[in-house]
């Protein structure tokens, strides 16, 4: 998989994950696992929401970027590091190489939500905006790496990466056992497919099918699982703009060929749903790629065949036009709310 | 304080509380505690949130309710339980009493939000409408209470409530020892007073001011302080609709006269712009009464001369309209959020 002349990058395996989780323990959010009522009857299943919208940062990409900065911290050599993402993933490094006492660039593409854009600067980082795709935000980085000597952090392509997203799936899995409700299957939102990999990790030797969940027109994990080798797409519109990498990483993708379950596509009619029901059922903002979590869910539930399903809600980075523009009520919060049902 | 010919209540005490705490630990969900640097920057001080939205049944009352209810419900003779209020805590003991297979019968005033009265019904409880104050649902319970046999579980003149309300205070005291940020001030908001009262009962015998909040206009505990004896006032409007009781409670009013620090009160945009800080910095759906603690721990920090502030964010049953209502973008939003100010 890798190009001639580079070394194979080393495959992260579910020690990884359990080290991860070891090592983030007390450094981060111990983030709730939570229910709602209302949810699990319209699912037909329990659904168990992990909550990383509440991690430090905001979305779960601080595991990673955490595992990966700490470790970059460790080598004299490193003065800073670069990441580029449509937003979590930067913010994250960011705050990460503070915490460290590293520089932190964060590129991201010009049309960045402008809270993203804030929040990397509030972060510490120096912002670049780059293009508007990935290939554009990867060639700044690696300029940027050669200029100043600082390490890339990759959002996803990065065995720290993918264990730390990992260590969310783990922990959910193993609050589930601890609650007496073990999962037998685990959703989670796939942009590059490093936390769906590391989903992947966390959840092998336990029986429990893992999905991936992609917006409908940005779904190159489910396309590449078809052909049985990584597919490009032209990412189509979408509200949850943290799932649109055009192409699924090489590494997340050499993980979850042989061991994900499938994956669901969902429009933007049912993840606006999702984040009406996480915000008035559970009580939590999640920004629309953490609400494609359990969009995904219900459609996994909907497959029948489950008794108990986890979703990781990703994150909860929400601007507030987005906020007042999916807030308006809808008649769909008539029908699937038991308030409104007796 | 007690009616001529009735005994007088025996106070519960800090022991009562610790108790409370212990015997809840396992039957209720453990809400996390959570900081946000964009509030800490505004306060000019650390703010610990414990997200008692995220509690079963969306509010901290549910503490008190399982507290109480699970203690008549060891009485052979008792079938069922009556309880009134604005909301939340009539569906709070209407939950407690199906987990103990009881009958509940919910008095809710004519006005309450639609939510709240689907909500009760939801959890299985009989609703009955009785008129806009407290005195007529008083009248209402006592009359049900009469004809059906059941139990009154009062909202906040009730041992058992005021120890189950004031763990959640001591949940927040505990944790953020555990954090290595003691407090130094609680602020929680207050209706007929039965959190405040626990609160007080959860921080003594520790170095640590508690404000109660309450919103303009409704303020009878800040007045009956002032005046050294219960006063009942005729509560205006606020959005905070679950702190609007026209007088504090007997029992609490007993346990916070001499140790409560103060009282400060919050107007509706005060409130308003607290749910917009809880939702987009938090990640937190917030009802008003909820937000208003928050608001008023800016309040309390605006002051001076504390470190660390911890809120007990008591609860998150929002309407969708009311949600909606609030979530448009605010001028605030924009000077408020560390997002906008570089």
């Amino acid at each position: 998989m890798s190009a001639p002349g580079t070394l194979a990058p080393v495959l992260p395996g579910r020690a990884d994950v359990e080290a991860a989780a070891r090592w983030l323990a007390g450094r981060i959010v111990r983030t709730p696992v939570l229910r709602s009522p209302v949810i699990d009857r319209l699912a037909g299943a329990r659904v168990l929401v992990k909550a990383e919208n509440l991690q430090a940062g905001g979305s779960y990409k601080m595991r990673g970027a955490l595992l990966a900065v700490g470790r970059l911290a460790r080598l004299p050599e490193c003065a800073g590091v670069v990441a580029q993402s449509t937003g979590n993933h930067a913010v994250a490094v960011a705050l990460a190489a503070r915490r460290h006492g590293l520089a932190a660039v964060a590129v991201l593409p010009v049309d960045a939500a402008p809270g993203k854009v804030a929040r990397a600067r509030a972060a510490g980082a120096r912002v670049v905006l780059a293009g508007t795709t990935l290939d554009e935000r990867l060639a700044a980085a690696r300029r940027i790496s050669a200029e100043t000597g600082y390490a890339v952090v990759d959002a996803y392509d990065h065995p720290d990466v993918i264990a730390g997203q990992g260590s969310a799936s783990l922990e959910l899995i193993e609050e589930a056992e601890r609650l007496g409700t073990p999962l037998d299957a685990l959703v989670v939102p796939v942009g590059g497919g490093g936390g769906a990999a590391g989903a992947c990790l966390a959840a092998a030797g336990r029986q429990l099918d893992v999905y991936g969940v992609e917006p409908v027109g940005c779904d190159s994990l489910a396309r590449s699982l078809e052909a049985g080798r990584r597919v490009t797409v032209t990412p189509g519109p979408t509200l949850a703009d943290g799932l649109r990498p055009a192409c699924v990483g090489e590494l997340p993708f050499e993980i979850l060929r042989p061991a994900v379950t499938g994956v669901v596509r969902v429009d933007d009619d049912a993840i606006a749903h999702a984040f009406r029901l996480v915000l008035l059922q559970l009580k939590l903002l999640a920004e629309p790629s953490g609400a494609a979590g359990l969009a995904g869910a219900l459609r996994v539930a909907a497959g029948g065949g489950h008794r108990t399903i986890g979703v990781v809600l990703t994150g909860g980075n929400a601007d507030a036009e987005l906020l007042a523009r999916l807030a308006v009520p809808h008649p769909d919060d008539a029908t699937s709310t038991v308030e409104r049902v007796r």
